[in-house]
Formats: structure tokens, sequence, C-alpha cells
């Protein structure tokens, strides 16, 4: 070995941490640990007898190609699939402007790779996914947080931080934006917040990502057009992923952009992997084209809605006075704020010990703030562990207080 | 759209190339055209019915836990029999040891991220692997070439490079090797040639990188233990695949190294895409266990050096004089050096109109040179075709004289 290996690592790998929220993960994995804490889909909803016959079929009809080297582009057949699904809902794109990725965490990784250099600004929400956040602080992004309100990242924030920016002539290299149930807040921006975000970018001439891995599990209420859509002058990068809508183990993502930026992607993507394997992407292919996708998706959401009511109905019921929660719309969490006084972080390691699991609020903050705040999931575990564990959860702040 | 698109785009970003070989190819899919340019393993040699029989099984028995989200580090049965393998041919890792990557490419693209800030040295082979070479780049590698001889890179060449840099306080972050078939030279490096080359990289302090995708096809003679192996104190970072010796389309690669080192990729691995599709690494474990995995290898074995004889049979037959080529025992490519005031690029353009295409070598040379060389891979044509392709190029080349 090498004598020093320390000095022998780049910048960039020293900024490397292992992940908080996975770090978290392996406590709440204890034996009899009700876990809130995780992103997982339920697997009940993994659609094991269609596959078997999809995959048959595909190794059948299109075994040489697909099990060969693709396109970095994305399988042709699932990326004009996704284009089109995405000119139905009102996107005015091409199949030039979409590529698939190895699931979205691949394109977080690309938008640090592509556009940040150290010391350059990024905005995000307070809070804000932390596996974006992490790819970003990997190529040397300083992050800005903005605060939400009930509507997401607030626009007046917005709108001051860009302006001191501007005042000492800099500029940020992109908006992070998660605008459909947001992870970690389980909050989605309406219509006129997506129009002032947008018309705010334009005026500070700043790149908007919208990251939507979420958007069509809704539960209530109208689909509101995409930011992408909104915008329609290519200010705007779309992320999009299967991997809560049909599996997480296909590793199958996307992202929408103007060619000029996704031809940057896709040279990112020669040297990164190549091409994501078109064996996965066929089959996810043929399964959306024989609308075993959109069928699924409807049961999907039918199973989320009811653990997300029945967690909330476990809230109204048992929590104390002075909790507050978000009231999803749709997707895999909500957020749940403590009194001020009260920190998410020891009683993390209370909770574990009552065998019940969260994640700590703080670790989606660029800022260090959210120290009385946690993220529950509320798609993965049965109704029965739903019901119990937001008991064991009253009873552990309860005796906080 | 922002106003100036290319002013936000991250230094690395502007060093970011379309490929040239992929571009290239690109005029090698005319109908017709016999094309050596590619390196893509014969689709024949695909075991599509094996795998639909295994797939049916492990979605039936693990359909659950592969289809969802897995572990950063590998699905922990192929990450078992993984290091099983090379326990076997003799190297002493452990688990702890390999982490499963998205095919070796992202090996490559990881060595940049993890090792390289802009300016920083790296060692590589004249030629050397493009898809390496491309990744090292894009993160600022400054890459110093070694001259190579019958035996691979020169180790009397290696230790001037080094001692000329450490009279100036300097040190690359690693040396790039490929030992085994190297692409695209196409030979192998001897037991003595890598003894050396570990002494001289111990003297001087520096990592190797010993990428070995081709290894386990081996035509003839006796297989040379791995530099990994050779070296035993963990100064060597091993790339393996099974993209060439199995399937290209399922990404599969995997990286070996001393734990304290393989714990950065890890934690690299987490933002750029979490973890490689548990649902693939199964069927590739499960094929492997089974015995299906060292059955199929023979075949391809057995398929690739008939090939390969072929294509010698068609050089020395006829292949004008001054043209020599490499004689690999194993692999998917051979070098071809062409009298030294031929330039393989303008003959690219004659030989695609003649219906005959190969990749131009002077794009394997960091520092330029090779303008006489090109690269011919023998996995992928039919033997009909490789016959017809090689009279077609000696013709195109003795035109050329």
């Amino acid at each position: 070995m090498i004598s020093d290996l320390q000095a022998t690592f780049s910048s960039r790998a020293h900024l490397m941490k292992r992940s908080a929220i996975r770090e978290c993960l392996k406590l709440t994995q204890q034996p009899g640990v009700i876990s809130f804490a995780g992103g997982l889909p339920a697997p009940g909803t993994f659609p094991v007898d269609d596959l078997k016959a999809i995959v048959a079929e595909v190794l059948a009809t299109d075994g040489a190609s697909v099990l060969q080297y693709s396109t970095t582009e994305g399988d042709p057949v699932l990326r004009k699939l996704l284009t089109q699904r995405h000119q139905e809902i009102g996107l005015d794109i091409t199949e030039e402007n979409l590529m698939v990725t190895t699931a979205s965490q691949q394109s977080l990784d690309f938008l640090g790779k592509v556009f940040v250099d150290p010391g350059d600004k990024v905005i995000c929400g307070l809070p804000s996914y932390l596996g974006g956040l992490s790819a970003f602080k990997v190529y040397g992004a300083e992050l800005i947080g903005i605060d939400f309100d009930e509507n997401g990242m607030r626009s007046d924030k917005l709108e001051e931080i860009l302006s001191a920016l501007k005042a000492k002539g800099e500029k940020p290299k992109f908006i992070y934006t998660i605008p459909d149930f947001q992870n970690p807040a389980g909050i989605s921006m309406p219509r006129s917040r997506r129009l002032e975000i947008i018309e705010i970018a334009r005026r500070y001439d700043v790149l908007i990502v919208e990251d939507s891995p979420y958007r069509e599990l809704r539960f209530s209420g109208e689909p509101i057009e995409t930011i992408y859509q909104l915008d329609g002058t290519g200010q705007v990068i779309l992320l999009g992923s299967c991997s809560k809508t049909f599996l997480p183990g296909f590793r199958i993502g996307w992202l929408i952009a103007a060619e000029e930026i996704l031809e940057k992607f896709v040279t990112a993507k020669q040297s990164a992997d190549l091409c994501t394997s078109a064996f996965v992407q066929r089959i996810a292919a043929r399964y959306i084209e024989q609308g075993l996708y959109d069928k699924n998706l409807k049961l999907i959401i039918d199973e989320y809605r009811e653990k997300k009511d029945t967690m909330l109905a476990g809230f109204y019921e048992h929590m104390p006075e002075g909790v507050s929660w978000t009231k999803p719309e749709g997707g895999l969490f909500l957020f749940l704020t403590l009194p001020p006084h009260l920190d998410a972080e020891p009683l993390f390691y209370k909770a574990v010990e009552a065998k019940v699991a969260f994640i700590i609020g703080s670790v989606f903050f660029c800022n260090g703030g959210g120290q009385n705040t946690m993220r529950l999931n509320f798609s993965f575990v049965s109704l029965e562990e739903n019901i119990e564990g937001v008991k064991r959860l009253a009873k552990v702040i309860r005796e906080a207080l």
C-alpha cells in the first residue's frame, strides 16, 4: 500500500460523506422496529407475475439486442414511449429532449458533474432531498436554502437571495425543486407558485431543476402542469423515475431538457456507465405498452392513499398538542414538526428503543435547521404496523415534552 | 432558456467530448459494411434459453427483494460469489474488498472522481482503452503515456517518467494498466513485466489500476496471476466485468481494493446511482452458481479463438509487406501497424467506402501518436464476414501504399 492514501484522494473525495440516512437506517433494521425511516415502495405492489411473462417474451423476441451494449441515450423503444407519455400530458418535446438514466440518482450526479465547479452556488429548498444535496456537494456546490411555506419554496425568499447574489455579481447554477409531493416535506407547489418561481428564474437568468419522481402518485386533487411545461422555453431540466411507480430494482430514470443541455448529459453518461441496461429498459417498455404500468399505478395509489390516511388518523388520535404535520396529496412521505424546544435527534434514539423509527428532519436542511422535524414514510409498512408505529411514536414524543 | 448556457456549464463539462469511437461507429453502421470497429461480444453467445429459466426462478423466489432498492456494495449473493471466485484464483480478499459497479465504465469514472483533481497526472499505456482515458480526462487528469513493447507497458520508460516527475516533486495519482489481452493492443503482460511494474510502483509509492475485463477469455497459454495478487499489499485496484464473458446488457462490473480505498468508492456510488440493479445481479449470481457461466465461457473462448485464427490467416494471406499485427492469446481485439508513412485516418474513410471498418489507432494514444495503427475487433462478425472483411481491408491498404 502507498504511504499516504489520504493525500492521494481528490479534494472531491474528501467531500464525500456516507449518507446520514443510510447510516441511520442500519439502526432501524433491528428486529421488531416499525420503520417509517426508509423510502421504500411496498414490495406487494411489484408485479412479479406480469414480469415473468414479459421477460420471457422480451428474451424470445429481442434477446440478441437487449442483452448487448445499447445506445447511451436509452433503449429506442423506451425512449419513444417516455417521450410520448410526456407529450400526452402537454410537454412540447421530441425524443431528442429525453435520455434514460441509471435511475434519478444518476441525473442528480450529472447535474453536479455538468454544472458545478467548486464554490458554485446551488439553490435548494429548506428542506430538500438529501440524495440531491449530497450529489451536488461532492462537486463542491455551496448550497443556499430557501424557506418553505405550505406551498413549498417561498418565491419572496428566492427573489431576496437571487437579488443579494446579483448585487455581489454572483449567480447560482440552478434552483433545485421537487414540486410534487416533495421529499421530505410531502407538500406540493400550486400552479401559481410554480409560475412565480419561473418568472423569478427568468428575470435572474437561472436554470430550474424539477425533480419529479412522485408526480404520478397523486391520491387526490388535480394534477398540476410540470414546471417544464409551464416554462416552455427550455430553462427547466425535468427529472423522472420509475423507481416509485414501477420498480426501484430496475434503476430506470430519465432526464428531459433542451437539446443543447441534453447533449452534455449524454456525453457525461458515455464516460459514467456507457448505457443503462437495455434488458430492464425493454422490459419496462413492454410493461408500459401493454397498459400494465397505468393499471398497477392505480393499485399503488389506492394502497398508499389508505396508508397515508391511516397515519393521519393515528396522528389526530394520538399526537400531543403542539405537534403538526403535512397532509400530502401524493407521494411516499410526510413531515412532522415538533414543538420548537424538542430536538428530533435524541428523540430518534429513544424511538428506536421504543421500536419505531423515522428520519431526523435536519439532515434535509442545508442550513443546519429543522432540528425539531422528522420525515415519515408511509408506503412501506403494513396498515397494522402503521397504526402501532404511530402509537409508539406519539408515546415517545409525549414523554419527551 | 438562460442567456449564456456555455458559461453555466462546469469547467469539467467543457472537457467532455463525445467519444471519438462512438462517432466513428455511426459511419460503420451503413448497410453492407463489415465492421471490425466496435467492441461487441457475439450475440450468438448470449445464453437466452438458460436466462429464461433463471429469471422465472429469481422472480418466483426473490422477487420482493431483488426488485427493491439494494445495498450500494452489491447484491449480497453476487458479491459473495465474486469474492469466492477471486479467492479461488489466489487473491487474498474478503467481501469487504469487493463492490459491484454499474459495469466497469462506472469504476473508471469513479477512479477519476475519487483520485483526480484538475492537473493531476495519470500514467497510461501507449495505447490505452479510450473509455478509461476519457473518464480520467473529464476530471482534469493530465495523461502521461508510456511506450509499449511486445510485453505491454515498458518498465524502463515507466521508471524514467516517474523519476522525472519525482525530480519535480510530482507524483501521479495512479498507473492505469490492462495487463490481459490489452484493449486496443491485444497483447498481454508476462509475469516478469508485472513484477517489474509492481516493484517500480512501490519504489515510487504510486497506486496501480489493473483493468481486467478480458482476463477469463484466454485462448491459449497459461493464466498469469493478477497484478493485484502479485502485489499483495493493497497497492493495486482491480477492475472486473462480465460484459465480455457473460452479457454487456446487464451492466455488471466490480472493483476490488483495500478496504480504505473501497470505502471511498462505495460512498461515490451512493451519490452516483445508489445501487446497481439487484434484479440483474441476482440473475447473474444464479447463472454463475449453476455452473452455466463457466460452461458458456468455454464456448465463447472456442468461438473467439477460431475468429482470431481466421483473421490472422487472412492477414498472412492478403496483407502487403510492411504491415504487422499483434497475435492475441485472448480477448476481443488485435492491433495492426501500417508502414510509418501511412496514416490510418484517411484510410478509415476509404475503408468505409470499400465496405469495411476499423477504429483509427491514434484515438488510443494520449500523446497524439499511433497515426499508422488501427484496432480490429474479431469477436462480433461471422467467420464469412471476417474472411471477406480482411480481403477488403488488405486491398484498401495495398492501394494506399
